[in-house]
């Protein structure tokens, strides 16, 4: 892969596309940023003639003539929906003519694809997809996400090794704090799978990264710890329990202000630019995508309904992967942690005994 | 147990024992409700004294020698510990001389209390601690919210029976909506355990509740589900999710109204009747504590920082719920789903299948 990134965009993923990919890659392009538009050609050729003529020649094209439904089950869609702009923007890697990959579609697709198109780096039993909360120390990180609804203390402790990677990578951080979610800082608490898998990582401290135990729900937001390991059902609870509740605080607000006479809606006027800040701050755009992390090459996925500054993001992220050569890093730093993931393996639960 | 309630209060519970819980039972028995406060009388004598006559002659004192810390086992203190203030109330109960207990105290122990003093109510194989978030429509009622780590099938199944009657005694929801908090509303996911409740929960309509299906995190504000049922693992992960949401959001209104000029700041200041609508509206207060449902007797759990005013909260349910007789309508309701129930049971994965 090129060392510096080249971007294949999956232009009909989103809620919105092809117009939110097209945005994106036009402000891509703006700011220097290489990109392959990928999907029908019969549809994004009058939407590209539109632009100006330097956008227009900065986006490369290229022909998919499918399309991945959030319907499609990646199982079956891997085999039957090949020409699609999704897995066609995988084979781009794949041959060398991109770096990585941004799409806002069908996330289970997305990792179907990253582990048949790009596979598994050598050691990595499961990859796992990555989220970012605006903490009081700039950001945390929580994987999984959700690539993985059941999973095993290896798989944890992989993420734990991936998700230091990733937060020394996006956000400098020179030895990441990480914690095992629990309900509970005692050793005492948690599941088998928790009570394993921090009995492991304390066991085998880490060049990588500095292990602190359990942490709790509040701590995805408390900076106290900079990555946040979980299976990819609790990830998922906790990251749709900030969104709901986000959206309630805020709406409690606005009944408030409503509700409450003259004098509170000037002060809601005078504050606005207090509340834009304070957006700014809380706005997922700002968090460009998910990464999947554990595949050989860089996909990231946005969300379904991603903004074109989203995507944006998301593409400069994958951008960045790509020149820094996030994966084989990823790859020098599982290496470095066989004795983790060995002792991992021997403490593993049969299967019947997954959670 | 009396027809009128009469609540037994921990005097040692809190973290600032006995101050609040003093405080909280004066403002009860003004409001004319009868509390039995309980715990060392060499301690609370003198205190009992400082009050004017009407509180003094109305709050009754129980001597009970010991205290339970947060750092007791339950298993050992249950035993060593018969004197301390928590389990006196418990014992009380069962004497009659009381009909509710309300503790600030080790939860754990309140659980194992429970289990111990009251036994489970015939049929009830866990007992599961229930907590309130503001919704949309009032409140969203979860459990369990931490007594059970790991949960099969039929202990989901009879949280959503034992939800949805607190649920109607306690918000006067006349058939409320059910759900199982999953990572996704599709069939296909979540884990084994919820996987298995869905389809238990499907196939046998309650007259109790109507189940509509998985439910997100986000729903536990969205009010478009009366009550959430969860392990005790995930349901702890949601409520100290929510309360780091909410506190990082405020955080950052702050910091950003600090950061931003004056005009801000006096818009802030003209606020501030909104923000303390907002605060009124979200104050954990105003959810008095968390009852401990499924147990043959009333036991109401409050947060260890609980202010006077959620323990007198938590008294007041303990109070209604006495009255209204919510015990013996638990048994009732429970009887009507034997047969959700012994499916639960077949349904059920074996012990070394366990989550």
């Amino acid at each position: 892969m090129g060392a510096s990134g080249k971007v294949a965009i999956d232009a009909f993923g989103g809620d919105n596309c092809p117009t939110v990919e097209i945005e994106a890659a036009v402000r891509a392009v703006r700011e220097g940023l290489r990109v392959i538009l990928v999907g029908d050609e019969a549809r994004l050729r009058p939407a590209l003639e539109k632009l100006d003529a330097r956008a227009r020649e900065a986006i490369e094209l290229h022909h998919a003539s499918g399309i991945i439904t959030m319907e499609d089950t990646p199982s079956k869609a891997i085999r039957s929906k090949r020409d699609a702009s999704m897995p066609v923007c995988f084979d781009l890697v794949r041959e060398g003519k991109a770096d990585a990959v941004v799409s806002a579609g069908n996330s289970g697709m997305m990792l179907a694809c990253g582990l048949f198109k790009f596979r598994r780096i050598r050691g990595v039993d499961r990859p796992a997809i990555v989220t970012c909360f605006p903490s009081a120390r700039e950001a945390t990180v929580l994987l999984d996400m959700g690539a993985n609804v059941e999973c095993k203390p290896i798989n944890l402790a992989q993420f734990a090794v991936m998700g230091s990677v990733f937060a020394s990578v996006e956000f400098g951080r020179e030895r990441p704090t990480v914690g095992v979610l629990s309900n509970g800082s005692e050793d005492s608490k948690g599941t088998e799978l928790t009570r394993v898998t921090h009995r492991l990582l304390r066991a085998h401290p880490s060049p990588r990264f500095e292990y602190v135990g359990y942490v709790e729900g509040k701590d995805v937001f408390s900076g106290e710890v900079d990555v946040v390991v979980t299976d990819g059902f609790t990830g998922n609870i906790v990251l749709k329990t900030v969104e709901g509740t986000a959206n309630a605080i805020l709406g409690f607000l606005r009944d408030a202000v409503a509700a409450s006479p003259m004098r509170a809606k000037l002060g809601a006027a005078l504050m606005r630019p207090a509340f834009a800040q304070f957006r700014r701050r809380t706005d997922p755009d700002n968090y460009g995508g998910a990464p999947l992390l554990g595949v050989d090459g860089i996909a990231v996925i946005c969300h379904g309904g991603a903004s074109p500054v989203a995507m944006l993001n998301g593409i400069r992220l994958a951008d960045r992967f790509a020149r820094e050569g996030a994966t084989p890093g990823l790859r020098d730093a599982l290496l470095e942690h066989d004795a983790l993931f060995a002792a991992a393996k021997q403490a593993e639960p049969a299967p019947e005994e997954e959670r």
